[in-house]
């Protein structure tokens, strides 16, 4: 049965090659795409192979390309390797998009992903002059079948100029009734509470809304979506995870939470997947997820019913994972519910609800600031994507990192971070393999100890603490949080000179 | 008339020094007050001098002092003077409590005005032991009519095992109707929407609630508040003011702003009521204001109607403004609206409402990145406060400073900030007297241009761009936020080596 059943828009079936015709240079895109799931499969290729061509032309062709959040290397990198990009946001993880961001060559505007539609519509990113997204199916009435993730498509969709939709034949047609795109968005003074109270509660409809007068291309592709493969827990994940756990239990017993938590946020990675796994099998049973990625973890704790259901907007299943997850779709229908980015990190639902935030980082300093985003002050890695909107408006806040990087030359744990993106102010819980720092209500001379004593690795305590005591002996009236400025960042420098931050 | 009709209270009516014998070493002790308004005016005084007695003794005593935000002289700062606090939480400006955090005597925990009251209520901070709260009157069922403002009395009140009470009659008693309590307020999983859309709605009630039982002593005081003196703008501030003011003109004209703007958030300090006194005379009416405190500022715009109302936790009116808020206090009535601060900072209504965030600064970087908290990244000034509520939610959000600080030594624009306490990711805006930076949609390297360019004194630009340009090429495979690491932070070492950050 064919997936194109609204009349006008089958019209509108077209090719690629035809479709990117109506890209220009110096347009802004916006992409579906959250993780590399529902992301366009064959415009991206399309568009790639366009500006080439204009490029050997020695014409000028680029784009800005915004997105839900990460792509795959068939839309971020396949753009990337054309030069075909002059500004990337809200986030990405694509190497060759790095490659260049890290090169000053893409301008990239690295946000919170709950700011990125917003934004959009206020004007602060410019004119929004085309969309390309994928769907799962195109309805009598024109109303759109969302893919598997939904990102900032309502907003693409709504605002841009003109649309091109990819109606990927690979995504499972029971995907309908998996979503619930929330209309009831506005620009202030016009907005309203957000009237949900639960995580799986419905706010909207399950389809996206199109004006079939903008739509100038509809494709049909039959394309996999591409995820990293999941890796299972190794040992060092698996002792952080088994410290979340402890401490979690220590949180229920003393009565700050409930025995089946509050909702979960995971976010993307091993580390954060080793957690999941040890829920499962744990006590914990009826729990339920309010998060922005669903990954193979959380497939699992759904079987085993650890997880009554989880809300989410993509999701990240590496082959295995989404064979599974096909396999037996109408099993996790009503068990998991796809929603907007806007609504999925939303500080108003994520401090409402009282998630538990569980993110990765690249490395802590002994006061508590958290660097997600940096390698050595300069280089981006991927993005801070979510983990500002959760950590900020969660119950509680961890952030999950092995206590050394690049087999042990580097510490997680540094005198300051080399970039801050999540303050001291903001940072409940830090877990390494070696343990768990509590930091709720500590004065930063506190949060040093147990920093130092709790996380991080045993070969680089004796220096920290060294640190901390040199700093403090120096600044006799400035010890809020002390540090020695000429020092405070030489950990870093050291592994630039050297590879190691060790002396 | 009396001020306390409650016949059950008015049996606990008693003396501060009868009072503070409910108060024992180590216990957590509440207090009112949120700038210098509405705080505890004689039990601080009184608990002082039964401490300095213990102390004479040889005992131990010293309690954890938890407040709205900042209080005066007479509160945190007799209590400072007498050594008799461990903990502080969650703002302070006390010139001699921050001597004493600064010398690593006092524990101080520098939070989010917006986290203070539920992280209490999570069980973070542990147990309140005692609240001390003014108010101007108890009422016949025992209700109280706050005071000149409402920060976390609910929270104290409902929360602590004991409560005493100052009933201040220098507080006018027609205070009564200025204020609405909140108290929809709850723990997750119960929490619901906050249905508050418009800054000036009604969603609670004029008074707080207390339990007689727990209230242990009831006392009468007749003090002032205490607040800075108001200076009226100077050139710099004035040059600021004027900054914004064209800049709120060009996004209305740009259709991104109605015309009577968005409600306005605008932080404590002369910079933020020059801009106020900037928008007075201007053609803007019809303002609204959604913000944590009432300053002069403030009153000027709500009597030329330039402001039509405001919502606000606290007054911080000097004596002058004082003086002519009570002499036509009736005419503020319906106009002034008092909330607890987890309301009037909440981010989810500061979200919806789409606030406009005016806050001062002590430095921003090169990228943007702004420390509003410390000095030379190891002393603190005040407290991060509300800043980090209103700019991570806003609308739009403004960071205000003169270019030099220290008669032209310190160059507000740096390398890198020495503190971090808005990240790149939050900051919209950036303001001195020299000029205004948009960094909206700005990737890094963007964003440093414009700041030199628009922000940084002219005898500091020079060494900004040289800074910027070795930096990008040092890096040529880092370069989203290039830094020279054993460099960034030297214009701080220079400073504290030689008074001077320039060479």
């Amino acid at each position: 049965m064919s997936r194109i059943t609204c009349p006008i828009l089958r019209t509108k079936v077209t090719t690629a090659e035809e479709a990117v015709l109506t890209i220009g240079p110096a347009d802004n895109v916006g992409f579906s795409g959250f993780t590399g799931a529902g992301y366009p499969k064959v415009v991206p290729r399309a568009l790639a192979d366009r500006i080439t061509e204009a490029h050997r032309r020695g014409d000028e062709f680029k784009i800005g390309l915004w997105t839900g959040a990460s792509t795959a290397p068939d839309a971020d990198g396949v753009l990337a390797e054309a030069r075909a990009v002059s500004t990337r946001l809200p986030y990405n993880s694509d190497p060759t998009m790095r490659r260049l961001i890290n090169a000053g060559e893409v301008d990239y505007v690295d946000a919170h992903l709950s700011h990125s539609a917003q934004h959009m519509w206020f004007g602060f990113y410019g004119n929004l002059d085309v969309a390309v997204v994928e769907v799962t199916a195109i309805l009598p009435d024109g109303k759109l079948v969302p893919s598997t993730s939904v990102g900032n498509n309502k907003t693409w969709l709504d605002h841009a100029d003109r649309v091109i939709l990819e109606v990927n034949h690979w995504q499972p047609r029971e995907l309908e009734g998996f979503h619930d795109i929330y209309y009831g968005a506005a620009l202030p003074p016009h907005r309203r509470p957000i009237e949900l109270t639960e995580p799986m509660q419905r706010i909207g409809e399950p389809y996206l809304r199109i004006d079939p007068a903008k739509v100038v291309a509809v494709i049909e592709t039959d394309h996999p979506d591409r995820n990293a493969p999941f890796a299972p827990p190794d040992e060092t994940s698996a002792a952080i995870a088994a410290h979340v756990l402890e401490f979690l239990r220590h949180e229920v017993a003393a009565g700050r939470m409930p025995p089946s938590l509050l909702p979960i946020q995971s976010g993307v990675g091993n580390v954060a997947n080793a957690v999941l796994a040890g829920l499962d099998g744990s006590e914990f049973t009826d729990l339920v997820a309010f998060t922005e990625v669903i990954q193979d973890g959380m497939l699992d704790l759904l079987d085993s019913g650890t997880l009554r259901a989880a809300s989410s907007t993509s999701f990240g299943l590496s082959d295995e994972g989404v064979q599974r997850f096909m396999s037996d779709i109408d099993a996790y229908k009503g068990r998991i519910l796809l929603r907007s980015e806007e609504i999925s990190n939303h500080p108003e639902l994520v401090r409402r609800l009282g998630v538990i935030a569980m993110n990765g980082m690249i490395e802590a300093d002994i006061y508590g600031n958290v660097n997600s985003t940096h390698i050595m002050g300069s280089a981006i890695m991927n993005g801070i994507g979510g983990s500002g909107d959760f950590a900020r408006n969660a119950f509680l806040n961890f952030f999950l990192s092995p206590s050394t990087a690049k087999r042990g030359a580097v510490s997680t744990i540094v005198p300051m971070v080399s970039h801050v993106d999540h303050t001291e102010h903001d940072v409940n819980i830090i877990v390494t393999e070696q343990g768990l720092a509590d930091l709720r209500g500590l004065s930063p001379h506190d949060r040093a100890q147990r920093v130092i004593a709790n996380c991080a690795h045993p070969r680089f305590r004796d220096a920290l603490l060294d640190y901390t005591e040199r700093a403090w002996a120096a600044h006799p009236h400035a010890r809020h949080t002390p540090h020695l400025l000429g020092e405070a960042l030489s950990w870093h420098e050291r592994y630039l000179e050297t590879g190691q931050m060790g002396t």
